[in-house]
């Protein structure tokens, strides 16, 4: 259930936090931990916390008693951290700092979700601990590599969860499984307590049925944390989004031509149906080259950014490189080909290309763009499983390298019963903006949240963004 | 002549453009073209372009007719570029961004000036076109790598030259030859048309006899250049230096266990007085630990931002690095020895240092050090070419990597008739600010400018700094 609807249902007496958390226990036993978790609370434990907070002033924990999963990637103390890689795991004894903000905001933690081993991969398969598949069909992979985050809020089981995204692993299982998906800014989230994938690129995300759902999480999940030292205080006037509220804004599309949907043939249609809804809220599409962006995509995994990934677990590389999903063994050991002389070039391609795209900017406010080309199969993946992720990230891979924020939404359904997305992405500190306009976007193309039937339509809608940090509203009179 | 005094004989009819720039041809053919100079532009191109600066309207050109000197790793059209390597020599056809700027303002160009090779040392003797000394003593080092720039200005053959300054290149030989040195934030002199040493780091210097020249030249060298990848634009509010105009001030010095002059006996005492000066222009002295910001320096030469130098002529060395400056030869191939995984670790451990020296900022406006802790003899430097240069670069290898700005200043004459030198470092774009602290410290240490005997005390004063961009100064009341 959506946060208002348990909220309500908490206020009016039909549920209590205790009960919410039984239910989910009692469908976890039913249906397996696998493939969704690779660890979870103890149920009893879950029961005492949400009976702690029972006694608890409710009106100051926005989150109160709404369940929530993170991605074994995130620390919980006493929990194991995975990375869904079982001979790296270890035992933290201080929860991220992103889990103990939503925790002090009164959620409910109920568990540690499969992914892509060390969140390498788009796709969901690479790991031990079972292949999650999308909820909308078994055959076909759930995305990843926030494959259980995204499955547990698609399948009900939880309100929202936090995956990690560095090149879209918060935004493709977001599609595949009909969910928003908002990867912040770089830095608005604390990463303190996160196993690194590019340190200097990763994001926490988080996977909601709505964008009023995921905006009241990143209130409570975001802000500054000395401890990560990739945190950032949004500079002053930074985020600035005065499209959010006016009547018309203007929104880049790439050129049909740059617009590779891979052989699908019912995505473009629903792409194209989007782009015109958009207009109708007032949107002016403005055709863009997207050829710089793709070539800066083309950097993460094609140059020395997976050196990243490599420093990131160089000591248990060494000595454990047999005991690693060959596929995410075979990407991360790509890393000893490149020099620090690599990777000064790949840097000044990287500025040239942020110098670049940073004027599209000029001509629209925000980008649409579909979230993942196509679907896959497992078979599929299984077959070819390098290319086919990469395919993936065909338009996610390039926002974090060039410090953009991204909302992936549900954009309807296709005929053969997959969800199609797209993504709205604007520049830095703009989420709150984003979600915004995500939310009317949303309830233009979907009915449905994530894999239930409950309505959209009975969710609030989300209010347009304040100012941006450091400004004043000012009505020029006269 | 500095250029107030330049323009006052202008405008007085006591001299004009022709005539200064006879007399300073005359000089280098009765000095010799080596070792400041590698090449000049041709005595009757720069007398025609003086000539026809005449007819021009002088009060649009804040540097009519100011004679000025660049390193030779700046492009200036149709004159070899050589880095002070003649196998690398390169003929542009277009001019430096810079270099057209300061023409344009009226400025009349004599020559390109010798350096350490590629802009690696900081001592000056790295070059094959002879080695320059203090213009205090011929056994001394002039400092580098912008030698022959230091001492054109110093020596009185120009009356401002540019440097560059990746790791104090801009700031040591200001101290040797008692000059202003300024090392603006990066970016904020287009580097368009240098011979890149650390592309990421490079500033484009200015050495001048007084802050107010330095200040006339960067108002005029200053602004963004989209041919440069580096190029920045202050964001709304940056370089805010309120302190600047406030009766009272905070200092950072650093605590003395740290401040090391490796045995000098006089430049301990010349900054403690400068200490003091600074005092009674309003500073109060905060001690801070230096450390981090030392820790910080290492990671130039000790780690991977060797690579950025590698880089930069990598085609070259590969072919020609017999034909280089031995020491600039084996600094430059050490870059082999970096991986693209050492490269991300040095920039984490950059960003930690960034972190925790950026809160030393809350304790104090504006940081005083030496600008070196001590002098060499060119003997000693040939003695121990990597080491005593290292040495040299304590004060100031940590600035371009933690953006800061600096303005090396003159601090008074040692017993030995060397001088000494202390600079001011401010946060990125309080270059204004230091400038106008730099002058009145100046005044307080100094009387003779560069190498003249020309009197501090006549060249007017430098006015406090403008708000910072974006900002209006407000006066609150009640």
């Amino acid at each position: 259930m959506d946060i208002a609807a348990l909220h309500a249902a908490y206020a009016a007496g039909d549920q209590n936090p205790r009960c919410v958390v039984e239910g989910i226990y009692d469908r976890i036993e039913k249906e397996g931990l696998r493939p969704v978790w690779i660890s979870i609370v103890p149920r009893e434990q879950a029961i005492a916390r949400a009976h702690a907070l029972e006694s608890q002033d409710r009106s100051k924990l926005p989150l109160y008693g709404i369940p929530f999963a993170v991605k074994d990637n995130i620390d919980v103390t006493e929990m194991p951290t995975t990375a869904a890689c079982p001979a790296y795991a270890y035992t933290p004894t201080e929860s991220a700092t992103v889990v103990t903000k939503l925790e002090a905001a009164g959620a409910i933690l109920i568990g540690k979700t499969n992914m892509d081993q060390f969140a390498t991969g788009l796709v969901g398969t690479r790991t031990p601990y079972g292949i999650c598949s999308s909820v909308f069909n078994a055959k076909y992979i759930s995305g990843g590599s926030s494959a259980g985050s995204a499955v547990a809020v698609a399948g009900g089981l939880v309100t929202f969860s936090l995956g990690t995204d560095t090149a879209g692993s918060g935004r493709v299982p977001a599609m595949f499984n009909n969910l928003i998906g908002l990867k912040p800014t770089r830095g608005a989230i604390s990463t303190h307590g996160v196993v690194p994938a590019c340190r200097t690129l990763d994001c926490v995300s988080i996977f909601a049925e709505t964008s009023y759902d995921a905006s009241l999480v990143l209130a409570n999940a975001a802000g500054f944390d000395a401890a990560d030292l990739y945190s950032r205080q949004p500079a002053v006037g930074a985020g600035a989004s005065p499209w959010a509220g006016a009547p018309t804004f203007r929104f880049g599309v790439p050129s049909e031509a740059l617009l590779n949907f891979f052989g699908d043939d019912h995505n473009p249609a629903l792409f194209k149906s989007a782009a015109e809804q958009l207009t109708t809220l007032g949107g002016v599409a403005v055709e863009f080259d997207l050829q710089p962006f793709l070539d800066a995509a083309q950097l993460l995994y094609k140059g020395p950014w997976v050196a990243e990934r490599y420093a990131a677990i160089a000591k248990f590389i060494g000595d454990h490189k047999a005991e690693m999903d060959p596929t995410v063994a075979t990407i991360i050991s790509g890393a000893a080909n490149y020099s620090a002389v690599d990777s000064f070039d790949a840097a000044y391609k990287l500025e040239a290309l942020r110098r670049t795209t940073s004027t599209a900017w000029h001509n629209f406010d925000v980008m649409l763009l579909p979230t993942a080309p196509r679907a896959f199969t497992i078979e599929e993946i299984a077959e070819n499983p390098i290319e086919r992720n990469s395919i993936l990230g065909t338009y996610t891979n390039f926002v974090n390298l060039l410090d953009l924020a991204a909302v992936a939404l549900p954009a309807g359904m296709r005929p053969d019963g997959l969800p199609f997305g797209v993504t709205l992405i604007g520049q830095a500190f703009t989420e709150a903006a984003l979600l915004s306009l995500a939310d009317k976007l949303h309830r233009k193309l979907s009915t449905a949240l994530g894999g239930s039937r409950r309505e959209l339509a009975t969710t609030p809608s989300l209010k347009a963004a304040n100012p941006p940090h450091g400004c004043l509203l000012m009505a020029v009179v006269g």
